[in-house]
């Protein structure tokens, strides 16, 4: 799994920093990409690395401000153009569908894949084998969710060098071993799954947050979390336009992270105001916090890989 | 008046050529510049150039295919982010004002300047003292306009030495002789406004035309204009598919010139199968026609100042 940022800033783009949009990279997992937020411009990011438009699989919105949702109509019709025929579904707030079907209609698109808008609530909003999706709703000035990403543990290895020395015969009985059960041998003797399996491997959980002040609901979905994308659109020395316009410092994220003995945080949407040479500082303001944090610029990736975070980007 | 092209690419983005939008540089004539058409990261695009957002007065649209009108959104929105309370009128074909209102109201954008929205059929759509916009629709798989404007002759210039040789008082006369009347001196004499003022200087026209195969409207919109800015999808080679798509190749383009005795071509929308190698072909294509022909690439950039047209980026 990799996380990679197509954008990085906060309400309007700048030459430094797009709009928002974090593309959730699950090539190894299942073949495709989940992306959050796709600010205007999101499809001119992707051009710059190896996403495949058409590898999108699901596209989850925190909000409906223009700078996580402008770049929604371009990238659904270039994914069609290019010619992806696999599924795509979003989910996002109340007004999210009314607004993409306007959009298709008023400029004669055509998707040439099936595309399913769902409007969320509160609770988990996606589960399959693989993961679990929750939103929970932040508090922004309007109705913001954030997301927490739990994939499922992973199967048991089972040690063949073991079922075979205890004369377990290669067939169905091994698949039953590897799923849990115990099994009887033709000559009476029991063997359990736990003797021939390897150790259970949790998987990861990943939590991207929406624009939000500091609040409970950040904490609850960030509990445990291996990784946590938090926003930071402000610093210690203006915290107080966090506080009027809905938003965070980032020391509030290094916060929220520490309540919830989450592992690492990566923060986003930084304000224009932040010129690279402020980045140095505003990571100083949160060195006294005992787990990594990173700011995150346009185009840089994280990989995830045996329960270890590495910038690679 | 100065013309630069902001996305000269057609469909989609590409690395090379963004989605169409055209700047008509008004600085000289009124301190502001009108904008044709308005693709997605055209906002993008204009934090590379010396535009400034708030100086934006007329938005006009040729049609509401994606990569003419998703860029407009985040454009409205940065113009009031930026602080510019100077009105805004957008003109373009019916169903585009249903668009924005939703898109604001979607994603609770509230402009700080009054923005006006005109659905405009065939005819002249604007005429103020100094220029005039008229909109003929033309022929593509969806409704879309082409638009001629039409700068006013220039209000002759008062030799003022010839009235102070003829003995004509400083004051209210002068504004009469220049405004075209003829005045009688306190002597008796007559002096015509003809023999006091330099010759009539005759405004441009510039004709800006939208997505469509070759058609008798482009030809009537383009007589006698100075400049006309024309799609060229395709080329020669490519003639068939431009016939399909409702397009137009570079021959048609200069053939519509050619018929309405215009003096300059401009072409854009190019499709990104051409790879910049391959524009020399194109522009060779078109080699026999008797005037000049362009082909723009993104921030290309032209000056007309005294009749005459010079590439200046
Ligand atoms: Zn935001
Ligand atoms: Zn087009």
């Amino acid at each position: 799994m990799q996380i990679q940022f197509l954008g990085t800033g906060a309400g309007m783009p700048s030459k430094q920093r797009n709009t928002t949009a974090t593309a959730l990279k699950l090539l190894d997992e299942r073949g495709t990409f989940w992306m959050f937020d796709c600010g205007e411009a999101t499809q001119h990011q992707i051009l710059h690395t190896t996403l495949k438009p058409r590898k999108l699989e699901k596209l989850f919105l925190t909000h409906l401000h223009g700078d996580h949702i402008y770049g929604i109509p371009g990238l659904l019709s270039s994914r069609s153009f290019l010619g992806g025929g696999e599924p795509l579904t979003i989910y996002g707030p109340k007004g999210i569908k009314a607004w993409i079907d306007l959009t298709l209609s008023t400029s004669s698109t055509y998707l040439q894949y099936p595309l399913t808008v769902i409007e969320i609530e509160d609770g988990i909003i996606f589960e399959d084998n693989e993961f679990i999706v929750e939103a929970k709703l932040l508090e922004h000035v309007i109705p913001c969710f954030g997301y927490k990403v739990t994939q499922k543990p992973l199967p048991k290895e089972l040690l063949i060098e073991k079922t075979d020395a205890l004369g377990v015969p290669r067939g169905p009985l091994l698949k039953q071993l590897k799923e849990g059960h115990d099994v009887e041998l033709e000559d009476g003797r029991i063997v359990t799954s736990e003797e021939v399996t390897g150790e259970q491997k949790n998987g990861f959980q990943v939590t991207i947050l929406g624009d939000t002040r500091f609040c409970e609901n950040s904490i609850k979905l960030s509990l445990g979390a291996d990784i946590v994308v938090h926003e930071a659109t402000f610093d210690q020395t203006t915290a107080e336009l966090a506080r009027q316009y809905g938003h965070s410092t980032i020391i509030d994220a290094a916060t929220v992270c520490e309540q919830a003995g989450a592992k690492h945080l990566i923060v986003n949407h930084i304000s224009a105001r932040f010129l690279p040479s402020h980045i140095k500082e505003m990571v100083h303001q949160v060195a006294h916090f005992d787990f990594p944090v990173y700011v995150a610029d346009d185009f840089s990736e994280f990989d995830w890989t045996n329960g270890v975070l590495k910038q690679i980007n």
